[in-house]
């Protein structure tokens, strides 16, 4: 119903944002499609070895257990099982107990249910499970510690043995690092357990009188579940050793090829070099693949010296993967009757499971980051129980910050009698504005106000009372709109880059980062722009860490930020050593050149012009005059562009169940440039959907002896097509200073304000607040009865 | 012996030869020593694959046959054959009949004893043997062409179907390329049949005045044998194709990464970046490897969709190879009474085999290379017959011509009285002199003088009348001394690299050069001294063509010469790059800073320094301040530095038997530089080794019905280590302008010298000049009797 509005949708794939460029804004097909399409891709799990073994995990039944006797001789003695590890003959020799990576097996002790204690190597993946299951392993169990907030008192039993010598730990860390600093000199008058693994504190101003000085005030918890990344592809990996357990190859399903190697080198003892990780496509990641199970695999793999490959299943994943964290989040927002923000009280609970990594800093960090708020008091917890431990997902932090501070705005709102639209046009955040939590520096360009003004004209808002855009089957529902603005302050990470001319007269553009949705074809139009030629002529390629120019994962909405303008400037090097050729042998200034098409023209005179592939093949032969064209490109970009997005949904609300549906959907959010608009919009549907997860569906649930009880697809419940309305993206372009052309980071922001909006129409349909997620048709039915 | 002449041997292992190097010039131990050397090495053979077919070819046995029938069924009905393909079905799409790869089964007609026409895949390599052996074929004998004299007659039958049209075709290529030229015009007065596929010419001055000119003539006409390149590992290949056939991963033995890609996409008319080649070790090469089997696996892979690997076993290498050609060389020199050289007469014969390739204008370059002549009149002639076709092979044609030269120097310095290392001098071309053929350019600063006066002051040579330095056992045999001279002119190719950082503070050089003997340690030499570093924290790291910095094929004696100043400027970029980073850390002036060790220090203020882990760190890392250290080269180097080599080779005769046994061998080599003086040894005592084998062992036999008879290496004798003495190599050095810190080539001038030397050596021995290699005991004996 929305293309009546005009709306630009799915389908129109092809248009130019600024006339002053050639390929950067033109919605381009991706490379890895075709290759997806036709099945024609292959993952870490396909590869085809001979001598291949499979593995399976001895996952921990207990939530808290010791170890007191392991029996792997049943498991030995079936066909085909050929060996079975234990934390004590894995042969990892990093001991380095805080990281769930380097200490892949349970030592001693079991800390969640499904703590690995054994992996089983077999000729086939079903003996390898029939061998899992032969393990026979001996627990006592241990006080599980499952709910966080009795976690954090001081009588509480503690999810892991730990001294108050190691609270500092992080383990993870992956796109936290960028946002992350030391907290302030807070005192403390309660006394917490250890299990409270690290604090973060964000003061400004005097909390006090902000709260005074506010006419109106309002306060809410809000919870969440853990929320696992579901990527289509569990954790997967191929190691292929040499036989002398000199070398090895690895083929890991990870967003940073250079970090598993570090890795896998770190916890076998072996140099970076002796370690050549392969790049490969992989089926999805949302930042749960940044280091989880290579460590394991590899020693596995190095123990036995044959091939190893280790692809969790579903069960496995969930049950041992590295979801989101749950989250408590208290918040007071006190404001003026003039609608003027004064102050912001909270205290925030991240539950990060049996390792910390879940940056209580950053979820502080997002909650101040949005609005002006002179008077500023967080406080977060950061805090270990008997779950799974936790990782990063898609703008870690940021939907369960975003939802407890977007649905306390409405609430307050509606106190104030403002209109929400316009307390977040007068409240948010503005370039030049100094940073809530430092005072400096000031931020560069932001989007947010621009990104709320077009919600603002857009019809769905406009229109808002009006019921005509309903369908006839939910007239008898009860209709509400939420807007929620959110953001994400990017993340940034040094890259190298190569282009090299190929001697049929294309180009390939080499680059160390695994493509993920799209990142690659990304890259080809920056090149491709750089170049002055079609991107259709790129090819972008991958290798291994043996060589490839560095750059960090793909991950944290940096990778065209920050490792564009690697490529860009390889590209340009490569143009520069392109024209050079071909003005010694067009005879012609290279001010006087263009590259048309595959050719270099001497401008004003038709029919002087040369080929690239002439140019190739007089750079890359026997007896060549010409060096061959190999650009290098060298980025550091070290100051963030945060990236904003204000999203408006409408619901339908049926009163008898409270089962919610979401009629439209409208996302406006800032990226600077759209480097490739088709493949921004991909990202803000994908992003929508899963913020749709969180709002509606998605969510661990254990049983008070920390047993998860959705461990399979059909007790976790992922957002259907059905699910999902026509998503509108209204891509709004405030360009940054850094990015390549001016591009912002696209990935993280799509999800974040989700659940805010989500949360703040199903307000508005039926004047109820939910403020724990996911909003199921239970939770609402019994928030609708009270 | 030696040893008591103060002569550096083997065993001395390191030495500086020029103290302003750090790295360069210092004896350094391989690379890829420590793999091979422990076994760990795994070459094209040794790939694990999961569902890998193993090829086994179908050969013919007859010399020229036409092809009446072909009965695959009884193989496909053998347990374990999956597919037989012969040229109707193998699937490739070149039709360059004038190429052996790119038709490599038989199409109707087979033109050589070892041609293949079918290619057998079964999943063992016993069951592909068994396949290939039920094979049925049915052929009509046709005419068999052997003598390459009668072949050239206008009434021969032909060796395989031609036409006038096609008479410029060359096959191969390679290294030929380099010094190939346009034949001058030159009338013919004999008709050649068709057979005869090339001519070459060099005509200078007035053939005729030159040998009235001369009080001295002699000529002779010498013959050689095809000689195999003996690799150890023989021609292998493993193809991994993608089950839809769109890409496939190419492990060659190859000596050209590039070039088997291109040769692969070409017959199978792909895109070159759907043909991934992986650098892998390579067991030897010599010439022999620069593209023969690799698009025959590639299209059965292709066609199979499956890992195929085709590994020639020894025998089918020698039928099927690519060796060396045979020659026929008359050659006549003039000189006056004074030892001045005035005319240089020759007809040469090259016998190309079924395929054209062997470059005679090549041949007659190399002939008129060594020594100023006014007066040239040389012919050479390309041949076709029914015997395997020629491939490159150390020095191509290089033996074969110097040792007709060298033989008739020696002659005509007898008839002169002139001591023949006089009138070497005398004649000697020189630095700044025109080349004979051309008249221009110019040659750079040459080192055949110096390498004749290294000779001259040797002991051995200003001893070579005393019998003290001759063992017991052979004083009652001949003892002669001969020297001879010869050059190779040098091979270009373009050449780009990469120099990256680490994290542990190495550093990796990235080149798309095949390590052979020893390049990639050549390579960390040059590129630690370009960098200041020790050459141990330098590792030289390949990828696949997909990504990997453009270089040509390892060969040509080029690859330190101009690819190593690609590798050079990479690490001078790298660098600088460092020091950058350096500089602004440490707040010191680039100009200030050293490197030392592995950091950077200032100059003068002890403790202020900075290692290269940190800014590994600094600038590899989320948010890092410098981009990664990322250096770049490019070079185009397009002038030869010719390197020239002479010898001197005591040996010892028994008259009883025509037995040779060679007492002493001295070789002085112009080097420019020695890189790796150790390396550059061992280039040396292998380029002498096989010239032992071409001067007194090695040589293909064929019946008259071309049936090759030396298909073992019990019939084809290599040298074994007691037929080969104590080789003392001296370094001589004049620096070429071009190459990296003056080196010029290396690896091919070794080889050159050693029959003449020889020859003229059993000559000085026995007075008996043999014209024919090898020089067996048998000829040797025969020879005695006259």
């Amino acid at each position: 119903m929305l293309e009546s509005w005009g709306i630009r949708a799915m389908k129109n794939m092809t248009q130019t944002v600024d006339p002053t460029f050639a390929s950067v804004g033109t919605s381009t097909r991706r490379l890895d499609a075709p290759d997806k399409l036709t099945g024609r891709t292959r993952y870490a799990g396909d590869l085809p070895f001979a001598g291949l073994l499979h593995a399976r995990l001895v996952l921990s039944p207990y939530a808290h257990a010791r170890i007191t006797a392991m029996n792997i001789e049943p498991a030995l003695a079936l066909p085909g099982v050929v060996a079975v590890y234990t934390s004590q003959t894995l042969g990892i020799v990093s001991d380095d107990r805080t990281s769930r990576s380097q200490t892949p097996l349970a030592i001693d002790e079991v800390f969640w249910c499904g703590h690995p204690v054994a992996i089983v190597l077999a000729e086939t993946p079903e003996e390898a499970e029939d061998g899992a299951a032969a393990v026979d392993v001996d627990y006592e169990p241990l006080p599980v510690v499952v709910d966080p907030i009795a976690a954090m008192e001081s009588s509480s039993p503690l999810a892991r043995p730990r001294t108050a010598d190691d609270a500092s730990e992080i383990a993870g860390g992956g796109v936290h690092a960028a946002v992350s600093s030391g907290p302030a000199h807070v005192v403390e008058t309660t006394e917490y357990s250890l299990n409270v693994c690290n604090k973060a504190y964000k003061q400004v101003g005097d909390i006090e009188a902000g709260l005074r000085e506010a006419d109106v005030i309002v306060e809410h918890t809000y919870r969440t579940r853990p929320v696992h990344q579901s990527y289509l592809e569990t954790q997967s990996i191929t190691v292929v050793p040499t036989p002398s357990g000199h070398q090895m190859t690895v083929w890991p399903s990870t967003q940073g090829m250079f970090s598993v190697r570090a890795d896998i080198a770190e916890a076998l003892d072996l140099a970076d070099r002796q370690i050549r990780v392969e790049s490969l496509p992989i089926g999805g990641a949302f930042g749960g693949k940044f280091g989880l199970i290579e460590p394991l695999a590899a020693a596995a793999a190095y123990q036995i010296r044959k091939p190893v490959r280790l692809v969790l299943t579903r069960q496995e994943d969930l049950l041992a993967g590295n979801p989101a964290p749950q989250t408590i989040i208290t918040l007071k927002l006190g404001a003026k009757r003039d609608g003027t923000l004064v102050a912001m009280q909270g205290k925030a609970i991240f539950d990060t499971g049996a390792y910390a990594g879940a940056s209580p800093d950053l979820g502080l960090t997002l909650l101040a980051s949005s609005y002006r708020c002179p008077h500023i008091d967080l406080r977060g917890y950061e805090v270990l129980t008997n779950k799974v431990g936790v990782g990063a997902y898609r703008a870690p932090n940021a939907p369960q910050a975003t939802f407890a501070l977007e649905s306390t705005v409405a609430e307050l709102c509606i106190e104030l009698g403002i209109d929400p639209l316009v307390f977040r046009k007068q409240n948010a955040l503005r370039g030049g504005d100094p940073t809530n939590t430092s005072r400096t520096p000031q931020y560069p360009a932001l989007g947010l106000i621009e990104c709320l003004e077009k919600i603002e004209h857009h019809p769905l808002w406009q229109q808002r009372s009006s019921l005509d855009a309903v369908p006839a089957t939910y007239k008898d529902w009860k209709i509400g709109t939420g807007i929620a603005a959110g953001g994400w302050p990017g993340g940034l990470e040094t890259a190298a880059a190569a282009c090299r001319l190929e001697k049929d007269g294309t180009l390939t553009v080499v680059i160390g980062t695994v493509d993920l949705t799209g990142s690659d074809t990304s890259m080809a139009l920056l090149a491709a722009e750089g170049l002055g030629l079609s991107s259709s002529l790129i090819t972008v390629a991958h290798d291994s860490t043996d060589t490839m120019p560095y750059s960090g994962g793909t991950g944290g909405s940096k990778t065209v930020y920050s490792m564009g303008p690697a490529v860009l400037d390889a590209a340009r090097d490569a143009r520069a050593q392109i024209l050079s050729v071909a003005s010694e042998l067009l005879e012609a200034a290279v001010e006087d050149l263009e590259i048309e098409k595959n050719e270099v023209v001497v401008r004003g005179v038709p029919g002087k012009s040369l080929s690239l592939k002439k140019i190739a093949a007089a750079s890359m032969r026997f007896g060549g005059r010409y060096a061959p064209v190999y650009g290098r490109g060298r980025a550091a970009v070290h100051t963030n562009s945060p990236m904003y997005a204000v999203h408006l949904a409408q619901v339908a609300v049926d009163p008898e169940t409270g089962e919610v549906c979401v009629l439209n959907y409208v996302a406006a959010q800032d990226v600077g440039r759209a480097i490739n608009p088709a493949e921004v919009e991909g990202q803000i549907y994908g992003g929508v959907t899963q913020g749709l997860g969180w709002a509606l569906l998605e969510g661990f649930e254990y049983d008070e002896n920390g047993q998860l009880l959705t461990t399979t697809l059909m007790d976790y419940a992922l957002p259907h097509s059905y699910d999902v309305p026509t998503i509108i993206p209204i891509l709004v372009e405030v360009p940054s200073a850094m990015g390549p052309f001016g591009a912002k980071g696209v990935g993280e922001p799509p999800v974040v304000p989700v659940a805010g909006a989500i949360a703040n129409a199903i307000r508005d349909a039926v004047g109820k607040r939910v403020t724990e997620l996911p909003i199921t048709a239970e939770r609402l039915f019994t928030a609708l009865q009270h």
